[in-house]
Formats: C-alpha cells, sequence, structure tokens
C-alpha cells in the first residue's frame, strides 16, 4: 500500500508534497505542456537532468571502465525484419478493449484489474471499513465517469473469487481475458458501455525508412537486439575470447496503451544494457566471483512467492550460487554488481530486494531471471532486469540471416569422428537452385546424423531425396545425385563452435532515478514544510551553493573571487543573492539537494575564512578558501566525508538556521 | 577537392586506408549489417563511443557548468501540432524525383548536381585533364549504370553554363529544378530513364502516439522545440532573470532521401543545442564579452563570398562585433567558445573556420548566422550552427497555443500613458462566444491602437463591429456594443512585456567527432602501414596499454598489481598480452589511440619501475609506480604535458620499436 511508504527518516511521505516539490524546483514535467502534455512523456529539468549525467557517469565507471565492457551505441531506428526474426512483432503486445461507441482504448488487464478493486473496494465501504485512497486512473477524475458509485457489499464467495482473479490476472491470455470481461460484465468504467473483446496491440512505434515504403521500421523496443548483431564485431575486438561483455546506454520506446505513475511507465525511456557472453559448457563461472562469494543480498525466491511470502532471504551470494538458488556465478556477480551500484549512487538500502521471476514471468528461453526492485510510494518497482537468455537471440538471427554467430575455439586435443555428411556439388546445383542455394545449404548443415543416414538410403534406393527447407516456396526441395551425396566420412576435429549463452543486466534508469529521489526526500523534524533531497554529493544535480550574508556591493569582489575558484575546480554552484534571510536561501536550495553551502560573511572580507554548511545536518564549519574547497572536492569525488570534514575543520556554531522566514 | 586534404603531418590523406583502420578497430560500421545494412544508420564500437562521452563530458563542462547553463532533456516524440507551429511540416522536406519505370526516388538537387557533374568530368577526359576520382553513389556501383560512359567534349558556353548552375543549385526551388532537369534532358544515371518532375517529400519520420490513430507525431528533427516549450519553467527556475539558457544533449532525426559521405549525413543523430534567450533591447550584449575581446578568429564573410573568395579574415572578436560584421557581443561571445572548446578537444585549428550564412541560406526570421567549418577529406563541413533565431520560435508557439511566453520586467520608472483599450464584457460574452472565448480576446489584445481607434468609431456608429479572428470559423465575428467597448484610458505602466530573442549554438556531434577521427591520423614517416589515432589524453577512448614484455607467468602477480592500480586511479587501460613483438603490439593499439604504454619487464620484477611509453613521439621514462601513475593521472586530466613528464622523469633509451614485425 502507497500510504504505507515512509521517508528515510520515518516519517509518512507525503507523494502530493514530494510531486509539488519536483514540479516547483523543475526537476520535471509532462511534455509539451503548452500543447495539452502528451502522456507517458516527460521533460527532464535541470536538477533531474544533472542527476542522470552523475548517475551514468558512475554507471559508466562502474560497469564499463571497471568490468572493462565494450561499450556500444547501436541505432534506435530499426528494420522490421530484425525485430521480426527477435519476436517482437509477434509478441511484444498488450491486449486492448475498444469501447464501440466513444471510441477509448482501454488496456484489458488493467481494466479487469480497476473494475474488480473498485468493487471490491465498494465492498469494504459497505462493510463499514475504512478504506484507504485508491489511485485512481486520471482519465476518470477528467472526464467524469458517468458509473454511479454506491457501496455495495458482495457475497462472501463473490469476494473469494474476486481476489483469486486479481491474483491470478497475469496469468490470463486474450481469450481467458474476453471471457472475464463477459463474465464479470466489466464495461468501461469511463462510459459505462459495454466493451469489444480484447484485441492483440503491438507496442512498438511503426515508422518508414526512406520514401519509397520500402522499408518499414520500428523504434527500438530495447536496446539487445544492435548488441546481439555486433557480435562479430565484438568477438573480434576481444581477440575471440570469451568471456566478453558490451554495454549500451540508449534510448527505447514502447507504446504504452496507458502510461501511468509518472516515470514508472512511459513511452520513451534510457535503458543501460548489459550483454555478457559466456561459454555455456564453462558453467557460466565468473572470473571474479571469488571476490564477491561473501557479499550478502536479500533474496525472495520463486519457492518464497509461490508460498505467499513477500520477505527477502538474507543470504551471501556465494551460499546462493552453491545452493544453486541464484542459476550460476555470473548471474550471481551481477547482482552484487548490481547492488552495489545502487549503493553507489545513494539508494536506500532497505529498500532494495532481488526478486526472482516465477516461470510464468520469463521468456520462454530464459534460463533464469531476478530482478532488482527498489521500493517506493508505488511499491516494489523492478528497476533492473538481470536475465539469462541463453543462446536465443544469436542463434534466431544467424538462422534469419546465415551470418555465422558463433564462437571457434581451438581443442586443446583433437580428436576423429566418423560422421554422415552431406556434399553439396555447388557446380551442379548452382544453375538449378540459384537464390536458393544459401538455403538449400543451410538445411543440409542442420540435418541430424539420424536424418543425413535415412536420406542416404533413400537416395540409393530412388536416385533423388525430398529436403525440408521451411524458407522457400512450397518448403521442400527435390535433389538427385548429381547434386547431392550423403557419405560417411573421418573427420579431424580441431575446433568447437558453439553459440554463446547471455547474461543481460537490464537498467531501465527512469525508474531508478524516480526511486533515488523518493529514497533521498524527508522533511526537517518539527517542520515538515521544510523538506531537503539529500543526494549524496557525488550525483548532486549541483555541488555548492554560494550565500553572502546580505545584499551588499561590498561583497562583490570577493563573490567573484569564489566563483573563479570554484569554476576553476570545475564544481557547479549556484549564487543565491536574494534579499531573503540565509535560514530561508538554505531551506529553499535544500529542496534541490544542494549539498554544501558557503557563505560569504563580514568576517570573510576580513581574510577570516568562510563557512561551509552540511544540508543533511546543518551543521557548519569555518576554514579558509583553500581548505574549504579542497574539502569539497574531496567530498564530491566521494573521498570524504562530512564526518571527516568537520572533525578536522573547525566547528562553526553560528545561529540556529531560521525557518523560512523573510528578515 | 578531396585529393588535396593532408594529414597533420602534412602527408597525402588516404581515405581507404583511414575507414579501413576504422573498420578494422571497430570505430563503427554501418547498423544491422547481417541485414544488409541500413543506409544512413551506423553503429559507434568501443573505441568510437567511448570517444563521444569524452567528449561530450568536455562539452558539458565547457558549455553547461562553465556557462551555468540549464540542462534540459526532452522528448524526442514530438506531437503534430508542436512541429507544424514551428513551421517543419510545411518547410522541413527536400525534392524528390521518381524513376517511374524503377521506382527509384533520387533526390532532385543530387540528381542534377551528379548528372551534371560528371558531363564536366567527360568533358574534361575530353580535353585530356587529368580527372581525381570523384565519390561515387554507391548505389551507382552496386546497381551498375546503365547509362553508357564516353568522354564527351561540351562547347565552351554550354561548360560555362553548367558552372554556373552548380554554383546557383541552392537557389532553386523546385519549379526552377523541374524546368532544369527538362532543359538540360537529366536523367536518372542509374537506368537512363526520364524522371518525373520534383516533388516535395517531408523529412520528418512519422509516427502515431497511442493506439486511437488520433496522435500523430514525428520523431524530432531538432532539440530547440522542446526547450522553446519549456520556456515558462527555465524562466521561473532563473527567477526570472534574462539572459538565461538551457542546453540540450539528444538525439535528432531526418529521414534523409540519399544519406551520403557516412557519419556526415545520416538518418540518427546526437545534437547539443543551446538556446541562449536574450532582451532583444539589450544590443544582445554578454556580460562576459570583455574577457574574450582579444581572441582571434578566422572569419569567412559574406562578403568575400560574395566575390568568389574563400580565404577567411584573421581578426578579434572585439573588432568584428564593433565592425558589426559579426551581429551582436552573445554570437561573438559563442564563436569564441566554440573555438576554445574544438581546441580543448584536440582538432586541428588550421582545419577550422567561421563561414557567415549567405542571406539566401538563413531561415526567414534570422538575423545572423555563423557556421563553424571543420575540413575534412569530403570539404569544409559545417559542424557548428550559430544563429540568432530571433523572437520567432516562442511568438508562434504563444501563438498557438495561448500561453504566455514573454519576460515581464518591473520597470525601474513606470510612467503613464493614454491608450485605447478594448474590453470584453465576460459575463456577457461568455454565453455567445463559448468556447471561441479566449480566441476572441487574443485577437482584441493583438488590435493595434489605430485599429481600435477605428473600431470605436465604427461601433459608436453602428453598435457593432466585425473582428478578424484568423482562428474562428469564418475568419471573423460580430461583436455588439454591450458585448465589447473601445475606450481610451489612462494606465499606469509599471512593467515592460517582450518575448526574448535567442542565440542558437547547434553541434552535430557525429560530424564532430568524425572530423576528429580524421584530424588525428597521420601515419609514422619511412612506415606509412603504421597508422596512429593522436588522440589527445583527456578524450582518448582508452588511457593507458599495458603490455608484459614477453609471455612470462613470472609477470602475473605484477600484472595484476598494476591492473588494480590503474582500476584504483579510475584509468581505462587494455592489457596485450599476444606473443607479437612489443613493437608491433604498440604499433597496433596506436590504431586504436591510446596515450600511454606501460611496459612491465624484468626490471620491474627486481622492483626498478616501469617504464612508460608516449604514443605520439615513441619516447620513454622509467619510474616508479606511483610516479607514472601520477603522471598518467596528470595528463588525462589535462594538467601536465608529455613534455613536462620527459622532462622531469628520467628517459629510457629502449631499442628503437620494431616496425610491425613478429618475433
Amino acid at each position: 500500500m502507497a500510504s504505507e511508504y515512509k521517508t528515510r527518516t520515518g516519517d509518512d511521505f507525503d507523494r502530493d508534497q514530494f510531486e509539488s516539490l519536483l514540479r516547483r524546483k523543475v526537476f520535471m514535467w509532462p511534455s509539451f505542456e503548452p500543447y495539452g502534455a502528451t502522456k507517458g512523456l516527460f521533460d527532464y529539468g535541470p536538477p533531474l537532468e544533472n542527476l542522470e549525467a552523475e548517475v551514468m557517469n558512475i554507471w559508466r565507471d562502474h560497469f564499463i571502465r571497471h568490468e572493462r565492457m565494450m561499450a556500444l551505441k547501436c541505432s534506435m531506428l530499426t528494420p522490421y525484419r530484425v525485430l521480426e526474426t527477435s519476436g517482437h512483432v509477434a509478441k511484444f503486445a498488450d491486449y486492448m478493449c475498444k469501447d464501440p461507441l466513444t471510441g477509448d482504448i482501454l488496456r484489458a488487464d488493467h481494466l479487469i484489474k480497476d473494475v474488480i478493486e473498485s468493487r471490491l473496494k465498494s465492498d469494504r465501504e459497505a462493510r463499514g471499513e475504512k478504506v484507504s485512497a485508491v489511485e485512481e486512473d486520471p482519465k476518470l477524475k477528467k472526464k467524469k465517469s458517468k458509473v454511479t458509485k454506491t457501496a455495495v457489499k458482495l457475497d462472501d464467495a463473490v469476494r473469494k473469487e474476486y481476489e483469486h482473479l486479481l491474483a491470478t490476472l497475469d496469468d490470463c491470455t486474450g481469450d481467458d481475458m474476453g471471457a472475464l470481461i463477459k463474465k464479470q460484465d466489466i464495461r468501461s468504467p469511463i462510459s459505462g458501455n459495454e466493451v469489444e473483446p480484447p484485441v492483440s496491440v503491438n507496442l512498438m512505434f511503426q515508422t518508414q525508412i526512406g520514401a519509397t515504403g520500402k522499408e518499414p521500421a520500428f523504434l527500438r523496443p530495447e536496446t539487445a537486439q544492435g548488441q546481439f548483431l555486433s557480435f562479430q564485431k565484438l568477438l573480434e575486438y576481444s581477440d575471440g575470447q570469451l568471456p566478453m561483455a558490451s554495454a549500451s546506454i540508449g534510448y527505447s520506446f514502447r507504446n504504452e496503451l496507458s502510461p501511468r505513475n509518472g516515470l514508472l511507465r512511459v513511452r520513451e525511456f534510457l535503458m543501460a544494457e548489459v550483454e555478457h557472453f559466456v561459454d555455456p559448457e564453462s558453467g557460466k563461472r565468473h572470473p571474479k566471483f571469488a571476490s564477491v562469494r561473501h557479499v550478502k543480498l536479500p533474496l525472495l525466491d520463486r519457492k518464497t512467492q509461490t508460498e505467499g511470502g513477500s520477505t527477502p532471504t538474507v543470504t551471501t551470494i556465494g551460499e546462493a550460487v552453491d545452493s544453486k538458488l541464484v542459476d550460476n556465478e555470473t548471474l550471481g556477480y551481477f547482482l552484487v554488481r548490481i547492488m552495489t551500484f545502487m549503493q553507489r549512487i545513494g539508494m536506500d538500502m532497505n529498500k532494495l530486494r532481488f526478486r526472482q521471476h516465477m516461470a510464468n514471468e520469463m521468456a520462454h528461453y530464459a534460463a533464469d531471471c531476478w530482478d532488482c526492485e527498489l521500493l517506493n510510494s508505488h511499491g516494489w518497482i523492478e528497476c533492473v532486469g538481470c536475465a539469462d537468455r541463453s543462446a536465443y537471440d544469436l542463434m534466431v538471427h544467424e538462422k534469419a540471416t546465415g551470418t555465422f554467430m558463433k564462437v571457434r575455439e581451438d581443442l586443446k586435443e583433437p580428436y576423429e569422428v566418423e560422421e554422415w555428411q552431406a556434399n553439396l556439388d555447388k557446380k551442379k546445383s548452382g544453375p538449378k537452385l540459384r537464390k536458393d542455394q544459401s538455403k538449400v545449404e543451410a538445411a543440409l548443415s542442420e540435418l541430424s546424423q539420424e536424418m543425413k543416414e535415412k536420406l542416404s538410403i533413400t537416395m540409393a534406393d530412388k536416385g533423388k531425396v525430398e529436403l525440408p527447407v521451411s524458407e522457400m516456396e512450397g518448403g521442400k526441395v527435390e535433389l538427385d545425385k548429381d547434386i547431392v551425396t550423403f557419405v560417411k566420412e573421418k573427420r579431424k576435429v580441431t575446433q568447437r563452435e558453439y553459440t554463446p549463452n547471455v547474461i543481460e543486466p537490464s537498467f531501465g534508469v527512469g525508474r531508478i532515478l524516480y526511486s533515488l529521489m523518493e529514497h533521498v526526500y524527508w522533511t526537517r523534524k518539527g517542520d515538515e514544510a521544510r523538506s531537503v533531497m539529500s543526494f549524496k554529493p557525488t550525483v548532486a544535480p549541483i555541488k555548492v551553493l554560494v550565500v553572502p550574508l546580505q545584499k551588499d556591493t561590498r561583497f562583490a569582489t570577493l563573490l567573484s573571487e569564489l566563483e573563479g575558484r570554484l569554476d576553476d575546480a570545475q564544481l557547479s554552484f549556484k549564487v543565491d543573492q536574494s534579499g531573503v534571510s540565509i535560514g530561508r536561501r538554505y531551506a529553499r536550495n535544500d529542496e534541490l539537494g544542494i549539498p554544501f553551502g558557503i557563505t560569504v560573511d563580514y568576517e570573510s572580507l576580513e581574510g577570516k575564512g568562510f563557512t561551509l554548511r552540511d544540508r543533511d545536518s546543518t551543521k557548519q564549519v569555518r576554514a579558509s578558501l583553500d581548505e574549504i574547497l579542497e574539502a569539497v572536492e574531496k567530498m564530491c569525488k566521494g573521498k570524504e566525508t562530512w564526518e571527516g570534514v568537520s572533525g578536522r575543520l573547525p566547528v562553526f556554531e553560528g545561529k540556529v538556521e531560521e525557518e523560512g522566514k523573510d528578515e
């Protein structure tokens, strides 16, 4: 429940107040507001844009540089065929129901959930229970629902049925949902009309490359496909050695039918995806696993979830991998790296867990999958998916394009095998097969030993065979003995060829940033109107606030010297010269999350240094400009903490900060 | 001419060799190669992706942090209406001709240019002149032109006509080009067929937001519009004070009809755009202009170009602004900052100039425009546009949406005016005008004093007036004296309202990166097969190459210690342990542009330090690991040069590097 979510200081989280801060301090807003805003699209203002840049620089350092990953940038515009092969054209879809009278489009699962939840709520009201505010679709508010709402009590059996229905909704097919809608008489909550049966709608944005109309394309729904198609280049760059990993920071797009919850479900979003390629026969071991074995993680496994539990077990990743709870070392290593990344950017570690996917949540080819979930006022939200995609993607692209996408490894001990071979006489087959030549070759090479033996018998019998080639017209081709021969041959095997498996940690950057903003948000005790965004100095959008004690022209020279020094130190800063009290100026900049404040006062004019204020404690020290800049630089690089600084520099006992009053 | 382009060491630039390096070292490649590649889309491999990240970090530092600009991130998906208002729906187009028999689409200006240039070339051949290879459309090579090519001599008059035609092609309208194609009998160079007359094709990628079909949208063609629509938030964040600037780093899209020249004309590209808002009555002065007055720039002005010249005049920006050659201080300040940015990322300053736009190149609303052009083997290429967009964009969006997009400034000396006022009685007008109320209000507020006076007379005469309201059906509305009155009133003016003007430096990141790669590319004297990419240490994709002298397990411990230290120092590095000679390992990594090499040899095992090699000079020093790491860190931050380091650390006289031979 949203209302149970607490701030880092244990107070109730007031989402309205938080969202008002984000808007007032221009962290973000709906895109194209003067044109009525577009749902599911957001602009980032200066605080959030800078936060994103800092967080992504740390991501680059934590993953790309530290793990020596190969950074890649692939195109967003993606030809139809690529996403047809990957399965997105067929499967990347949601079910929607149309209101035939108004033309409204409703996402089927949301529709069912909204209606059933509202019936359950109405039941609780009728029973006299206290009902917490359920989030309503803003559309409903705007369009003013025509559906009358009176508290209606349900039979116990019906209530049970509804609860079961909600719990199993994710497992429903389109037909299931269609049946449910009929059976439960679910209607549009906007118009009260019956809706049409659910139809599948693809969630990719479609467009055209060029003007000929011959190049249909999509905006990519994930950055992964471009990385798979670069496999050969990556392997070349890695001198043919596995394991290797690529990493890509880039935008993806989903044409959500009903975008919700601000940054949590949007239509255009930044992702950071790693594709780590491993030899499946290596047991997916990771060379650096030993260094993280001892690290403890909160793991919510499949079994606990099946039993209805939601409390993660804290265990070392070593034990988790040893017991096969986490499938392999590489997956385990990444779970640890994901957690340390979250720690590094200042996430609240009490609001983080790893949840294993249930069998029905995973793609059919996935071997195991863990989500890093962050708790925010919308609940536990998937922010990083860490999946084992097996060899699926490379195999389907290889099959569709005929491009070799395997690793060749020299065997230490070559050996001999006797195998059935299908030999195509290309001189003779060329004129006959023409453009189908490569398809036939591919089909022959995919034949099993058994099949080749069988065909050799047919060939000996009839002088010709029928070969199934699914890509050709008619699905097969007739080949006679002039063109192809089947023979059992001895062959020396010196190399092993295999398709690597892929472990993929995939980060949703917007969700991470949103959760981070909630995690660092709190209000000062005794003055709940004073909100603070406690960004770590390393990620804070602006590092220093400069405040002259008063409006006084005598400060001008010193101020400009200070600004020059901050610029030389490459520290971002903001000067607040407005005529309100220092306390109020600090208070309103605490909302921007500026970690440090430098006050220029009359003693500064006498060469007695400056005061440096810490945002979180509001404590101050007084020191020379050199000392202050050195301290701030170190803290902004994560090389020192305020505790360290306030321990070594003289504490300054100023007045208690006034709370938001003008002088 | 491409062939006259020289490398930084003055040698002929061999584009084939350069492109082969980019491909071999996986800097970049056409996207989706296994599916036959898509024209105008490129993937960046690790060297180029990291280069881009370094360059953009410097951009952020140079512009956003140093100039205290407001960083913004706006959506790429953009509703139809936004780009209709901005003029892109109507005007962001190219003319194309269709080959009616093959369906080929040819960009009209390219078609004319290609055919006429090839006739001129053929003429020069017929006259026995030596003809340098003109770049050919790859399509022609692939499809094998059916047009026979024999050298044909032209009449002198025809030749003159052709030359004039090429020089004035940019000024042609679609009809002009249609007439030219007919008159000169220009046919498709692919098929030899006559082509259809040019038609205008919009260059934006179109798509749909949501599933209803009611929200047509485009991928943005520039990042500017999102920034303009955020104007109110920016002004709020700036406490209402101008000048202020926003900056946005993001992708834009152009559905080029015929993408060419690698990264120079692509369909999806990163831009960095600044929108600097100024009060037009301030003379567009810039507070920091005094600090750059003395800086000299190579300026190629409009007059010189009109006279057929192409040699820029080197002059201080102070003189240029004083003489009004450059329109104003703000434009001048940005030209300087653009130049220092190029210097900072390592561009060859001899291959940079600023070219003023000719009157026919500028948008109709632009006041002045200078391009920063970089010379590469494709010629002088526009890499940064620096335009004065006047108040155009804010005004059209304000008009289209009714959102207030002006600045209100308190006057120091309020004054009184007597003015005609149009007063709408909203109680009475509401029921009559309904939803058109705001349109009528806007139309009334836009009336000139003259017009209001005129209407007041009509009203007195007839008791009603006809008001033109272009947004309403019929384009006008009748208002009687109950609803609106025109009176002359005294009014105290305490505030000034104005629409800011916008100066916009707009960076094409891909073009800058491509030019940079050409600028830093050279070959070692005496061994032209040894290419070097001399990226500055601050932007180099990888900072350090680690090379153990030989394959020897005794180095393992020391190597892993060294790797740990490099990691702690957050320096990216590559280890080359392959069994070839040190010289060859250095040579092949010089192609990646790694600025420093650390060799681990047998003396290192005895605690006698390591050698540090400089890529450009191949000189070495020998010192302790602490000293080496300190030097490398400083050089990678731009705080020390190799000259400094080799002056203070002991020089190491190793063998002359072997040139690419295995041991």
